[in-house]
């Protein structure tokens, strides 16, 4: 089931197509077509772009073609975003041409009832009449910027990541652009996979497991439709990298609005809760919970157990902290002696030496960064740690400026010091082996959280979201070496 | 108990002094009350200022008296942040100088065990014999931007809100500034309380009761030291302002670390659930949730009843809050035939007619703002709202553009369209009496967000925290309307 070489996967070409046919774009500027044709522009696609339409010489700039039958070539794709009444015809005249990939962006299949469905089995039909592997329809399509391919409606923000992420609503990819952008993250390649009437989430989920640019998978689902193949293919993926899913077909608002949107039946959450656990798979409440859990996942190894360090300056950021591990189902452990022993040179006696470590101030703000989290994660009854990050580059550079240094120099000394300071954690990290993530109420705007999660220490935003999400990864843990147990 | 005069509180010269003898500020910038002194200064504090030293003739430039005797007047205020074994000394001749009220920033009392309790007993029993009120020790006093007062480290950022806040932690004060700044909240006062050896939050809350900059009350409680006081002043209160309390004390990590911080007793969840369910205080579970809570309390009316219309032209953020809806105690209603005739004008036909109503396109952007919500809050069956928001501005300038305007034309016409859009909902909402809702994951830097929240809407980020705040407006209704029939 489970392709070891991406280019074996059924999404392969829709991901990654060496030319696409576009049908639905115009010189109209206020239309969906021409806006999702502009977004593969704006990206920089290096494919043949070959829009298809009845009247216009070109498109945008480009040469269009009356009919599919007089393109130059056999695009690997074909994107269509035409009226309900004339996909099929436009699938068939694509077939016939003998292109073997679709996206069928248009609306009004099954999600309309009755007729819908009729035509939704037809629409399949005729793909399978021509070996199309199709996405949709009633989907927003793909966005792969490693291979500089954006064909939502929107235009790409933000810098290709390590997230591989399937959608039952187009929404969750394209308006998730700038989201993920001003946390540090991005896809590794999003697909918008509408009514599935033919490729679905596990499809994309077979993908991402061979997609060498993905670390972790995020599923938003509405329903699943092959329960026995998700369970086996997320099984199969699990041991190698996470998969982390927000499910909302399981309350009662959420049922009735999955229904209305893609046509599909979910179901309660006692049943979906059981598929997640035995697909290994992490469930999510909420898309901040969602990419919370993907950051985590995708940047730090599993900690052997749930026993968690906690390290502040502030005691209330720490006894939050603290509250949502507990509510995260994690420990946290007395240090041992030799622990509160190493760490009294560094810390005020007005500290406390319990778990959390609240220093109320350091000594030298440098060990913060660098001695006591080593001192912390060197402990035996240690498996991970959370760090609160109140750093802030104006109190350096008044303390440099304090010792005379002039406000230029300042500057630059201030940011030498971050980053010192941050790759001092970060090897400390990498060197113990055991995962540590900062959480603080400052944004990537601060030098020190910027620093610290460009190089690899996940900072989320507050107490509670970074305990939750070291749970996720405890959990990961615990699902993984279940299914290799199995 | 309470006051309907706030100078007659007890806190009113704490947070509104006419004139600070500061005790602990000197010429090195590197301590924490030069910190402080610098805070006060910074912000523009009208009233005199008296650094009080036993070495410098000057102090950050103001004139420094060797002795508090010294002083040329007796201040409404004394703030001390000294070394703690001089502490009740410096309270002594405080008293003595006919001082009646003292914030203590010092630390090592209470919070450090058996001596410590002993050392805090006899501050008190100093501040008793001279009839002051003192808030503290251990904390880091109070934020009066109204009275242009910061007492806290950090220097104050963003502008006077409506959230009157009591924490038993000083950093969900001073460490908020830049949190609720880009939200469009800040704080009426905020008071840091310590360890509670005199004034504690139960006189934070009479305070705020009383305060006419203040709409919601906010509280971080590590454990509540006097709860029959609590209760009966949260009653009197809750009809007239909500109350949010976030409680950290009541898990296992929570309740140990709370001890450490301030040395108090946490009690488990059942019991504090039990006193707020009591005291008409809803509960959060976060610093997000608990401001979300506030923004929504502090700006909108409670709905009559639990019924939610959503609107959206995003299935999957429509679905995300019909789940986060159905999980907050929400229900969703169908909308009357009368509703579903009104709408179809508006609307295309694939869309849903449903609740969530999922326009996936609105033929006019312009009724998304007015018409539609319109309509959807005088259907009978609605009693509040919640609206996703994706507006673009980009996308009206390049409409207009599109158009034949100048880019400066259209760029001007722009703003005009989006003040006139959310000028039409919050009229809507103002008009139609019942709360609307907006959610989404742009932030305040987009000019609808912006628009919106100055005119009143609040703007939260996300479906399910949209939906949560909206669930503890209902709550808030249901524990007035129980404490009015007790």
């Amino acid at each position: 089931m489970m392709n070891s070489n991406i280019q074996d996967s059924r999404l392969f070409k829709i991901a990654n197509p060496a030319g696409i046919a576009f049908f639905g774009a115009s010189n109209n500027y206020s239309s969906m077509g021409t806006n999702m044709l502009q977004s593969i522009q704006a990206m920089g696609f290096k494919g043949a772009l070959y829009p298809v339409h009845p009247k216009e010489e070109t498109v945008l700039g480009l040469t269009a073609y009356a009919s599919v039958s007089d393109l130059p070539e056999t695009p690997d794709l074909a994107v269509i975003v035409l009226p309900t009444r004339i996909v099929i015809e436009t699938m068939e005249a694509c077939g016939k041409k003998g292109i073997k990939h679709a996206i069928v962006v248009t609306a009004g299949f099954k999600e309309m009832g009755t007729d819908g469905i009729a035509l939704e089995k037809k629409l399949l039909e005729t793909t399978r009449a021509y070996g199309i592997t199709m996405v949709g329809p009633n989907c927003i399509g793909v966005t792969n910027p490693h291979h500089l391919l954006n064909s939502t409606f929107l235009p790409f923000e933000g810098t290709p990541g390590f997230i591989g992420m399937a959608s039952q609503s187009g929404s969750f990819i394209t308006q998730m652009f700038g989201y993920l952008g001003p946390r540090g993250l991005g896809f590794s390649t999003g697909f918008s996979v509408g009514n599935e009437a033919d490729a679905d989430i596990v499809d994309c989920m077979e993908y991402f497991g061979a997609c060498p640019h993905t670390r972790v998978i995020a599923l938003y689902i509405e329903s699943i439709r092959r329960g026995r193949a998700f369970i086996e293919t997320a099984r199969a993926i699990t041991p190698e990298k996470p998969i982390v899913a927000f499910y909302v077909g399981g309350s009662e608002g959420g049922k009735r609005a999955s229904f209305s949107h893609t046509g599909s039946l979910a179901g309660p959450d006692r049943l979906y809760d059981g598929i997640f656990r035995q697909s290994g798979v992490i469930r999510a409440y909420s898309i901040d919970e969602m990419f919370d859990f993907c950051y985590v996942l995708g940047t730090l190894p599993p900690p052997a157990g749930n026993r968690v360090a906690i390290q502040t300056h502030s005691g209330g950021p720490g006894a939050a902290a603290a509250d949502g591990c507990s509510r995260a189902g994690l420990v946290l452990p007395s240090l041992s002696d030799d622990t509160r022993d190493k760490l009294s040179p560094y810390i005020p006696a007005t500290a406390s030496h319990a778990n959390p470590v609240d220093l109320t101030y350091t000594k030298n703000p440098l060990d913060y960064f660098s001695k006591i989290p080593e001192i912390l994660l060197s402990d035996e009854h240690t498996d991970s740690m959370l760090v609160y990050l109140l750093a802030s580059s104006s109190m350096i550079k008044r303390a440099l400026e304090g010792m005379g240094m002039s406000a230029g120099d300042a500057d630059e000394n201030t940011e030498k010091i971050i980053d010192q300071q941050c790759s001092s954690m970060a090897d400390i990290m990498t060197s113990g082996g055991k995962p540590l993530v900062g959480y603080s109420f400052l944004t990537r705007q601060n030098s020190f959280i910027k620093n610290l999660q460009d190089k690899g220490i996940p900072v989320l935003p507050g107490p509670e979201r970074a305990a939750k999400a070291m749970g996720a990864l405890v959990r990961y843990k615990q699902l993984r070496d279940k299914i290799a147990e199995d």
